[in-house]
């Protein structure tokens, strides 16, 4: 039986890395021009602004409040689906994220912002924005992994997952110079892909003596809707977050909309048509209704058309309930991959066919449709990359998405082997999917 | 005993459904030109725009988002309190919105922004809005049938309800030319009398077969309290998110928020004072204390003072929870009516209430207090409604309380009887309120 | 045994309170120049302004509701982690917020806004914002009393809890002119501190009667999480909700944030650290992993850095764990004092550390570092205050804390005196924790 004491190694896991973060904060990241307060004096100055209400503060907010309760109370709450592992999920869905988020800004800083002259990355809401983004990605991985590791060992592949997310993101979205605001390839597809990884690396042969414990009971599904409707409600805000100031924001915000609309009708009817008597299955529309808003993530800034996104729901609803249905079994029979959320079909799938999407409809962009300065302004056609067509943009983009699966499985796998190293605190296979492992239980 | 198998009709239904919203939104819908990126930019030309803060997007987002929260985690969760139905509060009612808004696009679409010259219908974010708010009112019909009908009839009364609501929505706003910016006519009253309607026709003489699922249980009384709270907290959204832009929708909040703390007071006392040793009631704190908004609906754009809001709460809170204590009760027993969720306290006496109220506060609205400025833009009457006087509106009011009634009592008999049919799936008597009916079950 | 009928006592308060709110707010209460139709538009005229969105309320409102959320939602979830107190914790924590939110209005109103020429007070949604952080107050103190009053005496404890409240601030803000627009001192001090002296006044001792009810259940330990997750969230927006347009809210809501995130890592820590076996304790999680929050009050919206911002969030998750592993029992043994909720952790000690954390950052302000502009404005030095030093502003801001502890001891134990008369249908000590003394409760 492995040994779950963590007493000593996640309080040490904890206290230094969080010492570390003090440290390199305190050596790199600065406020921005429009959180700094003279800075912000002077920007206005200097670019002839009046009023405050042009900060990009006031852009953003809103849409950041709606991330960050996707991040924690979305993603958190999805995860207390299981019967006594309620505390597990939206526990260390919280500690994940707290900590992924300040790395992130780190990592997305040294990559994205860093002024060559001060050697500072300086940030603002967009920072937090992109850094509950980059967590996503962990938190992604985490899923396939819940109720199968021991605290330290999220806290080693959000430490990993944060750090690989930066590279590609960086690879994918200034190198190749894709678009993806909604984070379908360097969110989905590569956090699918990585948790994936890991878990197959991290297969137990002998899980079902947990057995017991791994599904639902009534209320905990009832728990793990608040998850997924605040996931579902809010994707809109996900995926326009940081688009475009004005009409790229509205746009994107209809097109998720519609598309997630369209994804639960369709996910209601395979999940009936998927049971001998007709019977609802809470696992499909819990996460199946989500792969919607995941394979917007690209297009959805695009002009895709509201009957597109409709079409790309539609889809979507389909495709992922036939994973749950037949997928994940098969997945774990042959392949030896446990996936204990199902983030195969909500995250990895879904991501994919959204990076492929976006690729096709960026092919499709003509001038016509967006008019000269705003297909420009959209796929972001300036500097070096001004004379790119449409169709290399498309090309570029369906490659973006193979450096995303690519990341995710090989970095996964490279974490998962550093996972199963003996001294990471997880429970043995018949103890799995349960809170006594790591927290105090009082069950009356 | 009736048959629940709904392996065939519900997937039909979804499908069909859903394939005619591809074909309908690609004939029909295209971006404003708020969201359309070719528009927008030739939209600030022509208005000579410099910022995209003028979007109409950062107006109304934060709003929508609110309302959007209200429909699917407010309804929703308001809906799980019973013991073993919260499945299908929740989940239907997820299924409810995600078709009822697609269609409510299309049908409000048709009557309020169909482009003659082009065929088309333009949609932005107040379109979005509007299409929660025609949700609503199915949604509060489902409050009446919960765990009585099969999902199957949750979509057919949300197509009928959806095509009722755009149309008396059309004559009450465009040819009557009413105010009612938060919908306590046409949402609340519609969809409450619609719902009655319903029950009515659909009365079930031996539902006390299934008495024993018939109530609530600890915690599911916890999980509705999220439904309560998130309604009663984000109403000030509700009713602000399509008023005029400045004072308007700042005053419309300020004026529900007080309504709505008034009610509460008046709620708890009205509760503890109805049961013999002054206990008091969760079904009350969950649902009358949210009257208060339904009311505010049409006049808390207009300047009826904080004090007035104020009366207008306490007053709501009073009759709501008396209707909970003694009508419905009544209504069960002589006029064969079975509520589930008390809908005629929560939303049809208190939208109707609203209505009137409205004609009362738009009838004594004088230049004096609007400013001659104001009274237009608050009533907009502009074009042929500017001769009109404010009693002549404040009569118009009043008479589109009328027409919301009756369309939802004639809408909701009709629809009852389609409802009838032997075809639809629902449960038997002593099934009902059982989410076993519906749902794979994992209750250990 | 007392006797916990509350039939009559209670509708009386709710009625008459409610009825005297109905005049005073007839006297007093009027809309400010944004929210009143004619106001706003001779206000735009005046000020030159062009657009709607230049009125404070789209500054605001995003602000607002996350604050509203965290007052109804996350005060009122976090106190459902009792296995059978979970109505009385949301139950009355939404009644005393509804009524608490009238006064505060009144009270705030009468010592901030009152114009003398006219008699009125006028209110926006900064009030509304205002509001609902006074309420904080009293809610924050019903967290050491959860369990052990009648909703008789929360309303006695809110009537007198505002009436403080507004005193204190006025002392606090207006007179010492300190910073303060999270509220570390004015709202979490004094509301910890008023609890505190309340709860040890009424000191049960032999509350260990109602022992087998004084703690958690699975389930209630996860409604708790919505509770903590929603305020942690939502956190950024209250300590920005009140502070400068432009770059000051921009950067109280990166330090918060950023506190935040650091505190969630020492909270584990330590919780792990403080149980034999390292497993993590849900009390917690739920509530130190906020004490950053609290501590960042005050100076989240100075010139505090991200790495001082992670710094004070470091020390918070140690102190508050500490205090809940260590303080909590020995106060309760030594000193009688019973805080079901441990506000003395989450709230008095952080509140007061923010408060002297506050007074550092601001003598330590310079013009280098916030330009000339800039400091005037983050600090208001302007009027009579234009000489004042940063190093005597800092002495004033210490100064304010400690009125904050003075007001919230005396007043609490004053408080306390009068709550002790036996004529508030208290429960007895064996009946304390139980939803049956004042809500029909159905387990089954």
């Amino acid at each position: 039986m492995n040994n779950t004491y963590i007493r000593v190694s996640l309080p040490a896991v904890c206290f230094v890395w969080q010492i570390a973060m003090v440290i390199l904060f305190g050596v790199f990241i600065r406020y921005d021009e429009e959180s700094d307060e003279k800075g912000w004096n002077e920007f206005k100055r200097s670019h002839n602004i009046t009023s405050n209400i042009e900060n990009d503060f006031y852009f953003r907010y809103p849409s950041f409040q709606d991330v960050h309760v996707m991040i924690f109370v979305g993603f958190g709450f999805l995860m207390t689906f299981l019967k006594r592992y309620s505390f597990g999920g939206v526990g260390f869905n919280f500690l994940i994220a707290a900590f992924g988020l300040q790395w992130a800004l780190l990592m997305q800083g040294w990559f994205h912002s860093l002024n060559p002259a001060t050697g500072k990355i300086t940030i603002g809401i967009e920072s937090l924005i992109n850094a509950d983004f980059c967590c996503a990605g962990s938190l992604i991985a985490y899923g396939a992994l819940l109720g199968k590791v021991s605290p330290v060992q999220t806290m080693v592949l959000t430490l990993f997952g944060v750090t690989l997310f930066a590279v590609e993101e960086y690879i994918i979205l200034d190198l190749l110079h894709c678009r993806d605001a909604g984070g379908s390839m360097v969110i989905h597809t590569f956090g699918g892909y990585y948790g994936l990884a890991i878990s197959w690396v991290l297969y137990r042969p002998n899980l079902n003596l947990s057995k017991r414990l791994h599904g639902s009971v009534y209320h905990s599904d009832v728990f793990a809707m608040i998850g997924t409707l605040f996931l579902w409600m809010f994707w809109p805000s996900f995926n326009s977050a940081i688009t475009n100031h004005g009409a790229g924001q509205h746009r994107t915000v209809i097109n998720t909309y519609l598309s997630l609309a369209s994804c639960v009708l369709t996910t209601f009817a395979i999940s009936s048509m998927g049971q001998k008597k007709g019977k609802l299955d809470m696992v499909h529309v819990q996460n199946a209704s989500l792969a919607a808003g995941v394979a917007m993530g690209t297009s959805a800034e695009f002009m895709i058309t509201p009957y597109g996104s409709i079409i790309v729901g539609f889809c979507c609803g389909i495709i992922s309930t036939f994973g749950y249905l037949y997928v994940t079994p098969f997945l774990e029979k042959r392949l030896k991959l446990q996936d204990t959320c199902g983030i195969h079909n909500l995250h990895a799938v879904p991501g994919m066919l959204g990076g492929f999407v976006g690729a096709i409809v960026a092919a499709a962009a003509t001038e016509d449709i967006y008019g000269k300065e705003g297909l420009v302004e959209t796929f972001g056609l300036t500097g070096k990359f001004q004379n790119r067509t449409m169709s290399t943009q498309g090309a570029y983009q369906a490659a973006g998405t193979c450096v995303a699966i690519a990341f995710g499985l090989v970095g996964g796998v490279c974490v998962g082997f550093i996972l199963r190293f003996p001294l990471w605190g997880d429970a043995a296979d018949d103890f799995c999917f349960d809170d006594e492992a790591y927290w105090e239980v009082r069950l009356h």
